[in-house]
């Protein structure tokens, strides 16, 4: 079964920064500058965390990953363009 | 009842972004560069969502506030040195 997580990021590197990206492009949409929405597996859930636990600063990056409602309904105040398959919105 | 929000912006101009600073500042908690957690009941919702499109541009700017889980659980990879209050993390 597939949840829905939304993944924040802050990293400090470019390089570092363009990893993460890459890695989350490949598994979820990006919505906002350094967030993405992802449907994942646990199991992907748990390939994620390991790949971008490779990729990171630990001491100087900062990556939260936050499960969101089966019914995930979000707020979209301004131009939000990108809205993920599955999140209803309201305004 | 309050209900666990996490509220992420991409605001394209200064001043503006100052002021969405200030207004999530005052009612919830900064965790990440552009993300805030707020416990919020319905009308601190509203209220803040009015506040919010009083200060943004419409055409520039994207805020989304995503309603969590009531037993919030995020994972954190990196420093991640902000844990709000109720927000359970696993690693």
């Amino acid at each position: 079964m597939k949840s829905n997580y939304i993944v924040c990021y802050d990293i400090t590197n470019e390089k570092r920064l363009r990893q993460v990206f890459k890695t989350l492009k490949g598994i979820g949409t990006h919505i906002q500058y350094s967030v993405f929405f992802c449907k994942l597996t646990w199991q992907e859930l748990t390939g994620l965390k390991e790949k971008l636990e490779g990729i990171i600063d630990g001491n100087e990056d900062d990556i939260r990953i936050y499960p969101l409602p089966s019914n995930s309904k979000c707020v979209v105040l301004g131009q939000g363009d990108r809205i993920p398959e599955g999140v209803e919105m309201f305004l």
